[in-house]
């Protein structure tokens, strides 16, 4: 398969080069990448400032394409002028979960579903921890995950989330398929002063209050690898029934 | 009701003006924004960097607490240590419209959404021009908007996408309640070149694909003010189906 890498960690991230040194054995990939960190930065996209590419190498080897901008910009980038069409993109390894009400915030999954908006195939994977990293488990894992994806019941387009606990493989309980937890984060806000007296906010979430099993929340903590599918229409169509009934009676004078 | 205020456009935007000024007349107004523009960024937030909160003052009095982060930054920040629980949050009123695959990319809808997730009701506003809008209209019709929400039939929560045509309210055909649209935006990255003969690349999207008469892309050109209630769950629930069955009949080895 022709696979175009990217992430939220940077070009010189190590979930990315993990990735990058397993499935290059068996596929044609590419990398499209941040120059630097952006996570968190959510579906965000550059457009008031131009974006920059750079090609970096690996002593004499081509590597990829450092990128100015967000993991979004990456996936346009590549596909409408760095690369060309290709059979699936991959978003991460990620260093920290992705799970919950997280997953709108991702950078890496914002990358997979920039992808299937565009047409193409895509997959965001993420790690639940953030020292003592596993990479190497989570890259093989995905490689044989590939060999099976023909036989998937999606089609040609699909965008699944998956995260993994970094665990030993053998305390790995399988794999579940769950649903996005909605369940709310714990969030802080820590006031500090600066060096001036000034106060600044430090943002941070503490942790989830959901306990449904069936969630990627619950399933991961209790030590399963989650998959997720992700679709990008906003849509609540619940609501959109009740609404659509309620304007259809009601008389509007501007 | 205590309504709490934002947008992506940056504090000293016309059209949050706008509201808070018809706004103030019947309610408690609150103003947390961005100190400068911040469209595009889709639901970023800032966990790197400290965030800084500044009160902005318009002559003698209070205008509103101006954040350097995102719209959703704003949301959380005023809701957890600024102004503390509100009724409802006001996203807007964004100049250039918010429809189709650009609700993924809207900090003006990812502020509005982020209240939902919050537990906050939340309506974002858009009007879909660039130039000579009339703020003064939209601001109207949202002020008596809110006189009719008590009788939605959504309960306390709901996060609503309201896209305005920039008509004369006479050639404004009505209210449509109306679905996200899906269809492919036409991009264009165009490269250029700097003073010291380096590329750079803008990105920009020419224009929608979509036919369909039932989404907002399609309504808002056809003269509708168009509302889509927006949720938070990005699980594709049909595909979650289909691989939960092709999952359970898979033997994983690790």
């Amino acid at each position: 398969m022709k696979i175009l890498l990217t992430n939220d960690d940077g070009i010189y991230a190590d979930g990315l080069c993990a990735l990058y040194k397993t499935l290059s054995l068996e596929h044609e990939v590419y990398i499209v990448a941040p120059e630097a960190e952006r996570s968190a930065v959510g579906h965000a996209i550059t457009i008031h400032y131009p974006l920059r590419v750079r090609e970096i190498r690996k002593g004499k080897f081509f590597w990829g394409y450092a990128i100015s901008g967000t993991p979004a910009d990456c996936v346009k980038l590549a596909i409408y002028e760095l690369i060309g069409p290709i059979d699936l993109v991959i978003s991460g390894i990620n260093r920290g979960a992705n799970v919950g009400i997280n997953v709108l915030y991702s950078g890496t999954v914002s990358a997979a579903t920039e992808a299937k908006i565009l047409g193409y195939p895509a997959i965001a994977i993420s790690v639940d921890a953030y020292e003592n990293i596993d990479y190497c488990f989570c890259a093989h894992f995905i490689s044989s995950f590939l060999n099976k994806i023909s036989n998937l019941p999606l089609g040609n387009l699909f965008c699944l989330n998956i995260n993994i606990p970094n665990l030993n493989p053998y305390q790995i309980k399988g794999i579940k398929v769950v649903r996005q937890s909605k369940a709310k984060l714990k969030e802080i806000f820590e006031k500090r002063l600066d060096l001036h007296g000034k106060i600044y906010y430090w943002q941070g979430a503490e942790e989830y209050t959901e306990t449904d099993p069936e969630t990627d929340v619950v399933a991961l903590k209790n030590g399963y690898i989650t998959i997720t599918p992700i679709q990008f229409d906003l849509t609540n169509y619940s609501d959109l029934e009740k609404l659509k009934e309620f304007f259809h009676s009601m008389v509007i004078n501007f």
